[in-house]
């Protein structure tokens, strides 16, 4: 799927999941060993890890210049990256950085226990796939729901809107708006709050708040994908796709 | 289904709905004859449309005196009206304009995309069935419950309750309150941003979001219809229209 | 079900559910005598109710010190005392107040129609089961969500949170908060507001609302139990119930 291509740098709060993500060990973490980092960094590029074993959370950098696209080779090294966590009892929580997120990006966003998001205008999030002329997936569509209501989710995905800081926390598709360099550490802050709760009840919880949704989306999965692509593949998709993307060249002109 | 009297004029927007309406084409609206309007009124004297073809939107006035009782004439010229927009592809957004929003007056307007009422404290909305001791279907209360969520939704359906327009927009009932000359110029503003986004994807889109409310419908359709008429035969429940009239014809003495 | 044991005294309002409650008549309720309170006194020292016969509304206090468990005997002869109201056509309204809403206490205001909570900051609302190491059942979790939605529900049930009186209010979970001498009198404004409303057309409204989570209840009630009752017999999870008492019993000290 396509993504716009402005700079954005939202911070997003992953918890563990508690077995949500397949469960295939991809080899330990490396440990701390005596740094301040408190472990050696892994990943790749694209996806940069800096674990910090000591206080049990890695915050996770995505770097897919120039706007992330999310590719599938980029998509499975982030799922190994995280299933490295995963797999690892040392770490609780995972803060994902990131500088883009409409479409796909704000959907992985969605999937997070919390937001924050840089306050500069030019920092967007959203699910603007009408302005593509393209359709969010009805489990783009559940997951926006849950997180700000069916109102404020048809009003969004109708027009595609793209909300900056301010709106992004008043439709409440963020938690918080802070200033740029204080992204990362109250994104740090939230997770270690989140981390005061008793792990297993905590991750029961999630996953009953988020059972009807998965279900759906693990249920009708291939239905789905069949449909994007017939979809997608359609002449006068492509011609719209098209001319979406030649606006957008315009613009950075 | 009995409405209050009050003078109330909300103007409201809806858009094409994509073959939601049964597609009987009703003939074409006449096209535009180089004056200012872009093209020539047509309706009766209850559904007025004043088509602007250039623009692509149409004005649709309900005047139905006293108070736009939804009778079955009404509502099938009003029915017509919309098809033979819908059929014409040169029209991509209605706007309602009307005089009287309780009841069923409110559902209407809950089923379009963008509300706006006049700052005028004699103006209210809202689903007031329980007052007159009947009860909204449920096809009513998931459309509410759709647009101001299942908390506001019970106390509004409990009590009855007509938002004044202060109340209405926090609650979430309407979108903007403007002053009563610029009801109309603010629902044509709304409509131009929405129409913005390129159709099939905006109104798949609605489709989606729309598609459990509306299936629920259409499959107790039957049932709902059997359980209101045997409802309202009741004597006990035609007493109560009946307090409920008295106490309305008191109040404009 | 362990409670927390703060001081806390919100006071609800509970109309007649329309035999919601299993019917089974157990004696009338005295009668006015004349009296400034319009009728006797009844109920246990647990359960005190006073009735207000001539305005229809009855006051019942909980009071199982020190923190208002909710054990079998208590909720018994609550459950009796509203068997009696109900059964009892002069009464249309209770109000129930209570010193403790944390979970259990939490979940019994969510079933009423409008929740008041006194201005203090020591007195809490919430569902913290999370931080004593269990999860709230499903339809905790529903009944929940039906009055704060589902994103604001899914970071109360996480992170276990119990909302002191201003972010109560902000939150929604509380429908006013006022100064605590006056929770009572307010409490009895809200249940004659919403006594204006013909009692048949509230009710079928109101069981319209609740229809959906209610069946669940029902429907998965024996499986829910046993699912309880074998979570809760783990070793894991009495040592963590364990650690959370012990470290209310330092708080206190």
């Amino acid at each position: 799927m396509a993504l716009a291509a402005a700079l954005r740098v939202p911070a997003r709060v992953l918890l563990r999941a508690g077995g949500q993500l397949p469960g295939a060990a991809l080899g330990r973490t490396e440990q701390a060993d005596g740094g301040g980092d408190g472990a050696r960094r892994f990943g790749s590029q694209r996806v940069l890890v800096e674990p910090d074993a000591g206080a049990g959370v890695a915050v996770m950098k995505l770097k897919n210049p120039p706007v992330n696209t999310l590719s599938l080779e980029f998509l499975t090294e982030l799922v190994i990256c995280l299933e490295k966590l995963e797999s690892d009892r040392s770490f609780r929580g995972v803060v994902l950085t990131s500088g883009a997120c409409p479409a796909g990006g704000c959907l992985m966003t969605l999937t997070c226990d919390y937001r924050v998001l840089a306050d500069n205008p030019r920092y967007c999030i959203g699910l603007n796939e009408t302005q593509l002329g393209i359709v969010a997936p009805f489990w783009f569509k559940d997951t926006l729901e849950n997180v700000i209501g069916h109102r404020a989710a048809e009003r969004a995905l109708q027009l595609g809107l793209l909300f900056p800081p301010a709106e992004a926390l008043q439709v409440g598709i963020v938690d918080q708006v802070v200033p740029e360099e204080q992204v990362q550490s109250t994104a740090l802050s939230a997770i270690a709050q989140w981390m005061t709760t008793p792990d297993h009840a905590r991750q029961l919880t999630k996953a009953m708040m988020r059972k009807a949704t998965a279900s759906r989306l693990i249920t009708q999965r291939d239905a789905d994908v069949q449909n994007f692509v017939s979809f997608i593949s359609k002449d006068s998709i492509q011609k719209s796709l098209q001319l979406y993307l030649e606006r957008l060249k315009e613009k950075k002109r």
